[in-house]
């Protein structure tokens, strides 16, 4: 007799991407495949700094175990940073650190889901937020998006529909739509959480990464504008896509009643996210280091977005369709077909490996009604050099 | 209309212990009812040394994401770490890393229990298991300990009783009890699980904090030696009580296609452990520092539980019982009732505050038929000064 696992596993399938992933290895290959900053990114000296002050200055509290809530002096510091981003008012006691942003969703789910409940996401939207969800049984809906982001009136007719648990959105820079949802759009959204009390999941790993004009204010800030929507608004914020991903330093703001579940969740999730990390990275904002590390981040990745936006119409021509991105990571495609050209994605990314070039095609972002014909590119890890072979490469491929 | 929780939130109440620790804040209060090690014994320059090599060398790694199954060279340096204690041939793929080993606990629930599932525990047995299974529906079943640990034909009754999804020990200076489950014991455990094809879990997060002689080999490294138990075994280890509890590095091992799955959930709950802190502890283990470190602290705490039996026999006399503790954090102990004297330790908890020393009273570690007249006491993080002083303040406390 084999092992008995749980019935929740039979709702994940995980092969799509992860058989992509293995092809990655392959010699001399550019990936656009990835979810991840680029590490010549990371301000090594300036985390050096920070994890010196710590084992200096508080090494008792850094190494001990810690409150499940997180470690005081980051939670005061990301208050103020989400102060910094309009959120006023915001107390260190209205957040709490997680495991990286994707705990944050595991929480939500672990709190919020019961199986058989239904949520609504973008599609396409982030993967790990599909599977994440369904590991705690929830059917997930699908609601469309256009270039402003998710679709109100079509977002309305599914709430009234299915009477989700949740809505999920990524409105500013979507992974992987690249989508930003306009201020117009933002109140709707707010109007609708409060006016059917459901709760609405702003994840915002992106915002900050923007090229020129900073994009709307997120949900929670506007929150603060529509009577009665930030009781049904919580918010997930990440230092991975900014600072560094391998700190694991993510936060979850939501209301009271919701934030003490999600305590007594993590309590026996992974009990704190790790001190020594947290401390860190408090340090490293008390440094004042973050705005010049945001405004070259910004800086590399706006010139990267635009050689590949503009590698792709030169080399691709009619071929794909794509609105420009003003942030974020990433650039998504669609195939048109034109002049009999390839429209399925999935097929075109077996033959760009063969021709050196990885990315993901967007079947698997969409967890209901998948487009075929998308794709997505990350222009975050490779440089403009690299990008403009690899789209050279791309176009290859599409000829065959 | 407030917002709608899940279910499996009703399964589980905190409120014992919480409302417990909320007195500890006062001051001058000697508290001997924390679960952590003390501070003072952290190797702050061990640590330090380990963290510069790892920004100096491999910073573009230590702060990127990582394999969800963990840092490579951790999971190298835990296998040899475990090899070292008698697992012969283990190999790093047999490992994954965890967010402490809280985490490997909530991953063996979300990967095997369903709601209304069975699990055997030892009765009594660490708080924090009993609550994460419950999050998951399992109806948690208690186990006879004594001395010597769980109740082998006791615990073969219960299984077939309730055919569990799985058996829980903390086989090596358990939590609360203090026991430790003999060789001859440890063996039948082993038959049980080959025999009945049950996952047994062990949880040895103390087995290396002995005081004089070893205690008896893993039951992973004993499964060696017992046909067909390695199948049905899980082991989760973790450094949070040798080294740091603020790294959050803990480890499970796993039958393949356990270990695949739980990896899948991982990957869904906090996507990988904190790079940054893997790194960290697998150059401390590289450096050759830990056999100092641990020999270091297992004399304080030697020192410590001596102090604390000495005290308790001297000032306690036949109001109490218990078995002198050979290792790990805890001595736990049973009121008698001896000459009228109190006998419950919920009671005697509270007069104990007043008397300005703090312990946490039995009852809720069983997850069945409490015993009123049991209390856990921490030798860990008080000096003997103040372990004497404390036991001195539970003698008045005691008579009245």
């Amino acid at each position: 007799m084999p092992l008995a696992f749980a019935d929740r596993l039979n709702n994940v399938e995980t092969s799509a991407i992860r058989e992509l992933f293995k092809l990655l290895g392959k010699p001399g290959i550019i990936s656009f495949a990835g979810g991840f900053p680029d590490s010549a990114m990371f301000d090594v000296a300036g985390i050096r700094a920070a994890s010196e002050r710590v084992l200096a200055e508080e090494p008792g509290a850094a190494l001990q175990y810690g409150a499940t809530e997180g470690y005081q002096p980051l939670r005061e510091q990301l208050a103020t940073f989400m102060q910094g981003k309009g959120v006023a008012g915001l107390a260190p006691e209205q957040l709490i650190v997680t495991t990286g942003s994707q705990q944050a969703l595991d929480l939500l789910g672990k709190t919020m889901i019961d199986p058989g409940d239904k949520v609504i996401v973008e599609g396409p939207t982030f993967l790990a937020t599909i599977q994440c969800f369904r590991l705690y049984g929830a059917e997930v809906i699908s609601a469309p998006v256009d270039g402003e982001g998710v679709q109100p009136d079509a977002l309305e007719r599914l709430i009234v529909e299915h009477h989700p648990k949740l809505v999920y959105l990524i409105p500013t820079f979507g992974n992987p739509s690249g989508a930003t949802l306009s201020l117009e759009r933002r109140k709707r959204v707010l109007e609708l959480a409060a006016r059917h009390q459901v709760l609405v999941v702003e994840d915002d790993p992106y915002g900050d990464l923007y090229f020129g004009e900073a994009p709307p204010a997120s949900l929670l800030a506007l929150s603060a504008q529509v009577p009665g929507s930030r009781e049904w608004l919580a918010h997930c914020g990440s230092l991975s896509k900014v600072l560094s991903p391998g700190l694991r330093v993510g936060w979850l703001i939501a209301p009271p009643e919701l934030l003490a579940r999600a305590v007594m969740c993590k309590q026996f999730s992974d009990a704190h996210t790790s001190t020594f990390a947290q401390a860190t990275a408090a340090q490293y904002l008390k440094s004042g280091a973050m705005p010049a590390t945001l405004a070259h981040v910004r800086t590399v990745y706006a010139e990267r977005a635009q050689a590949m936006g503009d590698a792709l119409r030169a080399e691709l021509g009619d071929a794909v369709e794509f609105v420009q991105p003003r942030g974020g990571l990433f650039l998504w495609v669609r195939l048109t077909g034109a002049r009999g050209q390839e429209r399925d994605a999935g097929a075109l990314a077996k033959r760009a490996i063969d021709k050196g070039v990885a990315f993901v095609p967007g079947t698997p972002f969409f967890s209901q009604n998948p487009d075929a014909a998308t794709l997505r590119l990350s222009f975050a890890t490779a440089d403009v050099a690299k990008i403009r072979e690899g789209v050279a490469r791309l176009g290859q491929a599409l000829k065959g």
